[in-house]
């Protein structure tokens, strides 16, 4: 287990290295009868696709989806759908300054510490083209979602310090700007302040926020495969993100039970909350409230500075790194976000359909006139 | 799957309600050769018993652990080892009051959403006595660490706005004060905060911050199961647990990558690094370092006010709960916060045994004598 | 991981040794709204508890099934059931003659190969005792299934060379005598059998078989959970057993491709097969005909008889075991069988929920109103 | 779960159509370091290839592997590696005579059961051609077993009614006929055997005998997940197997205790024993004898005679089947058969490792030097 395959019944396996033949992901256990086409999956693939913009690595790829397994006549077979993207701009050049050192931030170190040697070419495995097979496999559990009525969108709450306070937000502006920012003014800001990141040789880190709807209630399972604490793992396992929290998060830890609590209300018959700090989960599963969540993005590792680290065998060494790097992870990361809470949530809403001796009986009756 | 069983080779099955008979844990997985008694779990549910101050339940609770099998002589003997804890004070009272309605910050409301109705007795399986067989199998995980020179300690680092700068640490106190909190000063402060909280029939949250120490680099797998991703979904399968975050966790948001990063350097020939921003993880694997996580804790939703809410068919009902509550649930909650690190650590250093050739070459070959 | 969790969605979690406090079994994923109680559990337990006849061990256990958890008003909650058989007939005898020892036909050599010592008493957790908790887990699944229409029957086909033909069955036998055998006549064969058997203080093995109806087409997955293969590990985890067939098994090797096809036809406009070589599997999903498949069993290696084995050390002894030992498992074994086919069709059938959209669609737009 | 992955710490995701694009497995959780290339695959595939006999389907296909990705500088880097084999013979021809009419024995009707419609192109998934990816895995997985010492060797015992005896085994002439029999009169009988099959426009049965030799004593979980258990379920995985026997198998059913046991002997002080009648598993786990097992495989379902069956909608038709097809499966799954065996053996091994506490303390002692 190298920990590669995620999911109980929407699964989904990946693999691929950034200088290797391509990245993919196998998707096991996608229901028969969805429409599906490479174009579903493409559409996904370029909201993280390098060379957006001028805050995005210069590495060209066209991350061009190729299905290869799963569909037939323009519909998902209920076989595994295997994706394939060909890694095409694997550059060549000589990797001799990193393949034997340490680069600060970057998972070198841990990668030789549990193999014993690693693909060192852009990074091997721990690079963020992995994150491409998370996105294909995103793309198709999102439109499962749709065909649900369920809608998952990501956004970038803060770049740096630059962050956007909820009452700011304004969703239209999502894809108007290369940061997925909800606010034109604060995108105009945040390209300032990463234009002087890159100047002084540095990066930035950020916040990504995640707003699932149209969830019924009662998703997530109670005890260990709770609905936050399964996102909190699929956002965790996204590289660079160090934190979670889901409504008020580290806030709560400052309320009052008297504060935090929502109230629960009744309107047209159907009951609800009166407010959200709960982020759309009691105990959880979901209440019925929108599901909110954000994660912690670290700063890009590799910064044009000049840094001082160490040889495999221990030996200082200055090191530059040249590779072509975002100045800040959090703009491509976002789609990144959005496919790993929809794999999570289809994943627990095909576990939930069991839960019922009533609902089951009526499956049954329904689907075989038992 | 209701979700109930946690872990894939180091495996706990837990079960039990409130005002059932028990509750109680299965560990699937356990080596053989572990010395093991009843003394030794008890050590660790001792210290979420309630009752333990005037900031806790009155409810009355040895919590006595009673080793139903795979303990032979003193020893495990590698088959499950079933750990019962009978519940004794549980109040045959009235709960009409809570039978019908909602409520607010607890998971009434998404357990009859799921299930269509619910053991409303004392919260059934989403009370917090469901974390007993948590810090049951904790235990038992924790001892085996132990063995292997990895020490946990988790620690009441804010009640509230009482929060401990890392500076100020004092570990030696941390069994001194009702809170586990390492800092006599914080812990009287935190005191104080909770009575007025309490004169206020008002609750309050907190953050718990655990540190693991003797680590080998490498353990976590290198994409979805890595270890601040399995410690994420570990720490926020326990109710009430908001946020999680690693290391700068939320401020590495802020921060630029030249801050951020942490230079490696060598000391008496081992590879180590000069910070710890990281929290002692990357690429989702360990790095040598200590591994430093927080967790945010909500406020105790059961209040003594009066709140508003709903009963099922959706009609307004003021709400008064009268159980026995405690003021703030954090540090209870910290030997849990424990002992799912160590039932998480102890299943990662497991699956990495067989991450090498050369490690299996060698096991099989000083075994088996082949 | 010691194996003795089984099933994906439905998950039984097992535990006990034959001489240690008891055995139990903890159910996660038992849907919420089943009517359980004690006595349906007890049901399947008596059919397996020893002392029903002069065939068995005279060892004395009401095997009494205590449910710890999970039921509510007498309905399952969809929290996990955890259910606890104590042991009452352990017998402080001196063992001293087989804990050094390695009887023929055990697994006291594999249990020390792998653990490097074991509970000898009794067999610890190797003994026939660990089937209760199948049993217990197996009553639950077939209650599940009886509420889907699905039945699942096993019987006892041979006892040594006491084969019954399908011709001969009469399947209102099956509970008139103490084999479980479905003909009057080839009981009584079989006594006599056993009684030779019995007086040459030796064993004999047997073959089992069970039939599932009412099972809807499509059941099982494509690849490596077929239908027929997870029953071969259910049934090939049960100790003693040594063979498994589906349909003609065996046989369809000595066949041909024009006899072994089953013809599909349709009756009333329902598409049905009018043979069952294939014993109710195309595909390794369920056909529409009787799931149809056969275990065999071995002796039991417990024999008065003096055997020749080795030590610990090596060293040769001879030995004769003086336990209480059933001359044949077969009967006792019927109901192993179908609890673990039950708990298994349980699992498969709860998987199928989520392989088409348009069950999906149906089933969320049902439920909850989308 | 469309049941397409398989394994707990060896996991192999498969996926592919007959006439689709390709076919090809994911495996996660291969250790770092082993040597791995093409060539390695190459020859596994060889071996079920078809067009190496006139008793194969003339399909040509060059089954030629490609590694995508988890090999660096000719060794597995520990991360997934990716095996590709493109389809070439796709007949573009007219499937109009079984788009909608169910193939007798084949999985025509079961898949349009569970789906709703099919790949029906050669079979879709459910076609022999699925088998490539297992093996594909086999390969890999059978290599890191032949480092550690252990060697799995698959044959045909018998083809319909030509049967070997074990005593008149030869191992050598394995690779000398056709359809891998340890005799090379018989497989002359078989090939007489199946000319007449052939020419009577029918097919035949066989059976396949599967050694392991090399098991240390001990491998194998004590309750579910038996050696032999997980055997009979990745044999019965494969299309067409309908039996599954270890040992003795279904003769033990009509032994007695005193002659099915196996007396246990040393040998230069090693335990072993004089007899083999268990099939080289006591309890679950391996003996240290060698493990052997038979697989009983049903006759081609794809006859060229005319058969009966029905349309979708229930009415009659007559079917010819013009399609290339095996008149036996057995020879092109001996090597199936051997790479589901390694597989299994693999992951076993894998959790086996974490079984003791003795040897988890002296494994980390001495790779971490603690």
């Amino acid at each position: 287990m190298s920990g590669s395959i995620y999911g109980k019944l929407f699964q989904i396996s990946t693999w691929g290295e950034s200088h290797g033949k391509g990245v993919g992901v196998v998707i096991d256990g996608c229901p028969a009868g969805l429409p599906l086409s490479e174009e579903d999956i493409q559409v996904f693939l370029d909201r993280r696709k390098p060379g957006q913009s001028r805050f995005t690595t210069h590495r060209k790829e066209s991350d061009s989806a190729e299905i290869l397994s799963g569909v037939f006549e323009g519909k998902t077979t209920g076989t595994p759908v295997s994706v394939l993207i060909r890694n095409q701009d694997q550059r060549s050049r000589d990797y001799s300054n990193i393949m034997d050192c340490y680069r600060p931030g970057h998972a070198d170190y841990t990668f030789d510490s549990k193999y014993g040697f690693r693909d060192y070419r852009g990074g091997g495995r721990s690079s963020g083209r992995e994150t491409i097979a998370r996105v294909a496999g995103g793309a198709v559990a999102a439109k499962i979602l749709r065909s649900l009525g369920i809608e998952i969108q990501a956004y970038t709450k803060a770049i740096g310090p630059v962050l956007i306070p909820e009452e700011q937000y304004d969703y239209d502006e999502i894809f108007n700007n290369p940061f997925y920012m909800p606010n034109a003014l604060r995108a105009k800001e945040a390209a300032d302040y990463l234009t002087d990141c890159m100047e002084a040789k540095d990066s930035s880190g950020g916040i990504i926020e995640c707003v699932i709807t149209g969830m019924p209630a009662g998703i997530g399972e109670t005890v260990f495969d709770k609905l936050d604490a399964s996102l909190a793992k699929a956002i965790l396992s996204i590289g660079a993100v160090k934190g979670f929290e889901i409504g008020d998060g580290f806030a709560a830890a400052l309320s009052k039970g008297s504060l935090n609590n929502d109230a629960f209300t009744a309107k047209d018959g159907n009951i609800c909350k009166l407010s959200n700090h709960a982020g759309g989960t009691l105990g959880g599963m979901s209440d019925g409230s929108p599901v909110v969540f954000r994660a912690a993005v670290k700063p890009t590792p590799s910064i044009a500075q000049e840094q001082k680290t160490v040889n495999k065998d221990g030996s200082p060494v200055s090191l530059v790194i040249q590779g072509r790097h975002d100045p800040v992870i959090v703009p491509r990361a976002v789609v990144v976000v959005e496919s790993m809470a929809a794999i999570t949530v289809v994943d627990l809403l095909f576990s939930n359909m069991c839960a019922r001796m009533d609902f089951l009986e009526r499956f049954y009756c329904n689907t075989f006139n038992l």
